[in-house]
């Protein structure tokens, strides 16, 4: 199948968002806790939070502030400049998946999808407490993507919590153990399968690939 | 365990890269190809590419343009705008693995490596034949993320070339059909399995997620 880009132009609304929204790849399964001024909790689910850097640790994640969805999300963040991200177990994707249903602005999606909101020292945000590796982030930078008015969130992370048994048997974390899910297109779930793990690549150690 | 800003940053710098490479959740496998002015093929895995927009269609990938590895990668998308991005299959990981060797110049990773450049009419970047959802993108906007000298280099899709096997029964992209890999951190590979589909998220369809 080859579809050009005025194929893709073409394409029915939903169909379209279908398609793209997958051709990325496998996107991760995450969950952003935010708090309001007034201690409203919200909590929403977000597939595009990405790897900027380890030093300092940055993670960015892509928001439409003209759209429906995250804008409770991203009011809390611009305001409070604090959020939490936390990674969405196989066992809670579908109540995860559901955070996404536009509740009214006093519906906090933690006590209607059955989350446990969880707090730290000096940290305002709420973590989930159901999830095994989450993350306490500070804004630091808000860039605009100006071509299709979206926004890039780039916060710098200020705790991890994350279980032990993420580490297995070395020391890279293996996400499998503990079940994070994966996420394609708007509304499919993947488990992971860690099938392999190779060293850092140098030229004289790459093996011969050449057929028989 | 509790890493706060400071545990990371006292952390060795491996260790490091390898939790902050990771807990953003898994990432997409993906190799992106280009072509320089002289015809030289560069063939380089990626995992940082996002999606950002459906209409127009949009991608984006992060780029060190003061790193070692990616800098073929990054100076032939600048010089001829055009690339593509290509879903590495769970078979050939390892192989996409070490095309982040840091070849000579005059090493195309596409030989090294054993994937087969394949072309298509009035595009001039190198597609991989053995992947089974490659994209053809135009470089459309460059954006500094400042914070730590990083670009995210956003594409429009001009072509999707993508096996029928990857729509199974229904409209949705099931990338488990088509061996889709993801990565976490700098080197663990996993393969997707399917768990679940959920429809668009309404609110007087939300499941009453009470226990018992």
């Amino acid at each position: 199948m080859h579809y050009t880009a005025n194929d893709i132009k073409d394409l029915d609304r939903v169909r379209r968002l279908k398609l793209i929204n997958s051709v990325s790849g496998i996107k991760p399964a995450n969950l952003i806790g935010t708090k309001n001024r007034k201690g409203q909790l919200n909590l929403a689910i977000f597939s595009s939070v990405i790897h900027l850097g380890s030093n300092p640790a940055l993670l960015g994640c892509i928001v439409r502030p003209t759209g429906e969805v995250p804008r409770h999300t991203y009011a809390n963040i611009m305001a409070e400049k604090e959020y939490t991200i936390n990674h969405i177990g196989t066992p809670f994707v579908e109540n995860a998946h559901y955070t996404s249903a536009k509740f009214d602005g006093d519906v906090s999606e933690f006590e209607r999808c059955q989350f446990t909101p969880e707090y730290i020292n000096n940290f305002k945000a709420p973590f989930v407490k159901e999830s095994k590796l989450k993350m306490g982030l500070r804004l630091v930078e808000t860039i605009p993507i100006t071509i299709n008015d979206t926004l890039m969130l780039v916060g710098e992370i200020q705790h991890i919590l994350v279980d032990d048994i993420v580490f297995g048997t070395d020391d890279d974390l293996d996400l499998s153990l503990i079940n994070s899910a994966g996420v394609s297109g708007l509304n499919t779930y993947y488990e992971l399968k860690k099938i392999a793990r190779y060293p850092y690549a140098r030229v004289p150690e790459v093996p011969n690939f050449t057929s028989d």
